[in-house]
């Protein structure tokens, strides 16, 4: 980390704050210039606070060097990480189609569904039980009878599931769920984070829609610092001014985290687009910038398709996408 | 809600939303122009999805016209919301002066802020006990103990005291504090919003990063709507493109909120803007704008005042920024 | 356009608003619902200002229905435009690569990177000669100079090329260019646009860095109600709160213009991410989402390479991914 | 300026860098650590691309230690610049009302209004002529005739006033006008601010809607460098997610302008809310922030008020609030 202190700062200033910075157990090297002093912080830098030294009146710029995530930091774990769901793996080369509606609904439903993306490829079924809602008057999801109705679509096709935990108080009912997802409006619930960190599944983590990469990386972090390793960063759209779609999908992430970290890196076009005609071309994108797997809304009943099937594929649809998915992993791959 | 069909849907199509609506429980007005049919739905729209009919291909346009929240809605509730705190009142023409540090670092120091701002007529006392952290490595607070000496500091100066609640988990602990604080990045953390409806203790509940208005009066209404009606609003900052300051002070939710609903309305100028000597003028124009109460972070502590002091005014700065509060209350009250 | 009045409003006023909707030519429906009226207004709505008509006191909601623009609509223009350079065609599934220098610096660059793009299948050259710079203190271009070595570069290689105008006054350096560029912080200067509807040339308009779908085909309009119907629109990447990279590229505005426009879409990887390594992995996802066109910075001078290669690509880097992005292209086109 | 090497950079590569930035006039200091390499750059390094260094992929992080703009640093010249128009001075202590219609539509109109808004002790007078608009078409302004009109306003009430050039060619025509104001979508319009800095009268510069503060400061840098220094800054809203109001009013800005700049700071609540009953708290909040001078819509036609009235205050209004403004200047001026 780099202090770059103001031209004219008076000398007792500035030991005042090299002690301080000592007594967070840094060593401090002194670059005086022309024109400015500059200290560069060797040490455990992830406990200083860059806000509050930028702040200082006798401050001009701060800069954090070293990134201040270690877990999922690709430069200390150059290799990809594998995440393995049953047979399926992700990242490092493999990638994975997950498919399945928004919420489940009925048996028929999510069996129906399952059986169809299964017989389109698909390696993982999604499908919520527990639901965020905007409105407490909205609809929540069928909860623990939600989980069950995946667990037996499971049973019909073999297909490991993942499903959204909104509360550490329902852990107990996940256990026998495959992948765990957390929100994007949970992406900084630390206390959830933190006990994810102790379970032996693998996380799918979404992006809050307000969150930079950094703050994304910290949130995995959270998990990987408690202990669990497997985990997945979903990008599925942030908020902007954009007056069409509901979010924009922040493509550019998918190399940049690439970058940044060994993570495999899933992209959710469904929610990102709220619009299921730009889910095809906004998926094979995503594939095109080097995603490891795919999420996506399909829907299969014919009888509520006006509503809710209106953000989701049908399965036809869907059959149609993966397979340019296909071709165009043939590309990138 | 306002439904515009496409010019050119044809009578098929219509009939089936018509009768997918009417399925809502919902009554169904055609009003057919030369260019476009309006369907216009009466009865209980909230639980009508606007995204997804929105994105149906025969429809042009859906506009909700009534407001989806309705406990906190002022239309329904015309009469000022009047939060009490012991004595203190907050709301219908009542200001609350809230101060003390980001943290509670030991008794000394929330002892000696809590004695200072009291002198300055500070009428509630904040301080932070657990503390939501980007990083998993950073202080996260000093948890109960810090509740136990919130409590210490209440005893010696007669101030209530508004401590944040992360977790649901830790409801017990809270039993004796004043004021519940939600932060910002618990905004739309459905459940704990829920289980404060159950509490009979006013909520101080924090506009998060990206969130809009309709959606910090949704999450009020999860909290109202489970039959606690004593919610404060809290703008503190929204994220923007913003290169100098943390966030940007949206100001004009304070006059929008106050026509939209009867809560409460405060202002956090010290986590919007994360620089010190910007909390005075910020402070000065959210009382300007109307707002009902400030929470300002004061800090006491000469040794440590150089890092957690940053963003903090010193005891005898909030002193100066309180006369003129008062004054400009005078103005606009 | 739909007006919905709110509950209540007095006959007076609503027949007040009546009157002076039907002074600016329009016909009024009105249908009277029991908890609303909705006015609907037909006729040539674009002059309606509907923020004005919102902000009313007995106004609850505006909605216009038909898109306030006309000649880049895709509804009154179902087939694509193709634009025609000389002898290469872009939109209409013809696919263009627009590829070199940020700014003309000398005729042995431009010449050799003409050179080497042409080698790898470019059909356009692109080349800064007036450039627009946030600091007055920057290097502004070559100006007339470097419009000189375009022709240059054009002559010795075949290829067609585009350059940025960004001032009316020098339009008749540019009677030689083959296609003018708007800039994205000229995307609203209305007069220029409007110059540039009189002109018989392509016009390259760039979306702005804050700028709406909407807004971009409202600029659109101005060149194309002036009477130039070869308009291409590019998305360079928008403003948002993004820590990586400069900006953020929307490709979900390809698809989606596409649905609201008959123009040619062209995406510009390199300013949207300002980063070398992330253009080709943007360019094959901005293929992927069914871009009409790719505008990539290309540098070959090894001297300069260190800086103004930073955000360019190497003309062998160039070569290897517009093989991809043929392979990517042979699978959604 | 700051420049980061990476851990492991190869000292020819190190040397490479040290050398390019040699050739741009630069002296280097190289302070080397354990874990990472300083540059430090002494000299004019404005001329550096912060950007393209960062995009290295030997460099870590780029920090730019002083500010780019000087003519407008309060660095450089601490004292508060005063503008001048006519008797009314503008910073320095000054506060100055400016109000007046947003177009100028006939001479009874602009007259009666100037009346009004003198009459409420307004020192200038503000009405559009040349009105950019973001279709095509609508209403343009009254152009020339307007800037006539508003001449005769000046001579019935001694009211100088402002007015918006759009387009460097209609120059001459504004030789009598007291104020020229630059609108956000031209903020970056460098070809005519640099003509504006040839232009002996003062600028009222409008920051754009994605812009910030660091782009509207070199934006006050292109019109001074080139010799008018009589700038005026103005803040006016930004592009947000914002849900209710049409801009969000960034009144951060004026505190955080004041630092770093000597120029008179006006703020512009009628553009930023787009709201007229949002317009009184945002101008007090203004006031209270600290800003030198306010520029508000006020309109008096009783006939058309139903719809230009509707984000403008009525005279009556302008007065009422005029009067609670001194008040709060009182209080912190």
């Amino acid at each position: 980390m780099i202090v770059v202190l103001k031209h004219g700062t008076s000398p007792d200033r500035q030991e005042q704050l090299i002690h301080w910075l000592k007594n967070l157990g840094l060593q401090i090297h002194v670059s005086k210039g022309e024109s400015y002093t500059v200290l560069g912080l060797v040490g455990d830098t992830s406990r200083v606070d860059m806000d509050l030294v930028g702040s200082l009146d006798i401050v001009d710029a701060v800069k954090r060097v070293s990134e201040p995530f270690k877990c999922c930091n690709r430069k200390f774990h150059p290799e990809d990480t594998v995440v393995e769901v049953g047979d399926v793996k992700i990242g490092g080369g493999h990638f994975a189609m997950i498919a399945g509606p928004c919420s489940v609904e009925s048996e028929e439903q999510i069996v129906a569904v399952a059986k169809a993306v299964k017989a389109s490829g698909a390696d993982l079924l999604r499908g919520g039980a527990f639901k965020p809602r905007t409105s407490p008057y909205d609809f929540a999801g069928l909860k623990a009878e939600g989980l069950e109705l995946l667990k037996i679509a499971r049973a019909e096709t073999g297909l490991p599931f993942v499903t959204e935990l909104m509360n550490i108080m329902d852990l107990d009912l996940f256990e026998d769920v495959d992948v765990i997802q957390v929100g994007a409006r949970n992406m900084q619930n630390f206390d959830l984070l933190r006990e994810l960190g102790k379970v032996d599944k693998p996380i799918l983590l979404k992006r809050g829609l307000a969150n930079t990469l950094k703050e994304l990386l910290m949130s995995a972090e959270y998990i990987m610092a408690s202990g669990n390793e497997q985990v997945m960063l979903c990008e599925r759209g942030i908020r902007t001014f954009s007056d069409y779609t509901r979010n924009t999908l922040d493509l550019s992430a998918v190399p940049m985290l690439r970058e940044l970290s060994h993570l495999p890196i899933i992209v959710d076009p469904s929610h990102a687009t709220g619009i299921a005609r730009l889910v095809p071309p906004m998926a094979l994108a995503a594939t095109a910038a080097g995603a490891d797997g795919l999420i996506i809304e399909v829907h299969n009943d014919p009888i509520h398709a006006l509503c809710d099937g209106a953000q989701s594929l049908r399965p036809e649809e869907y059959d149609k996408l993966a397979a340019k998915v296909r071709s165009i992993r043939g590309v990138v791959a």
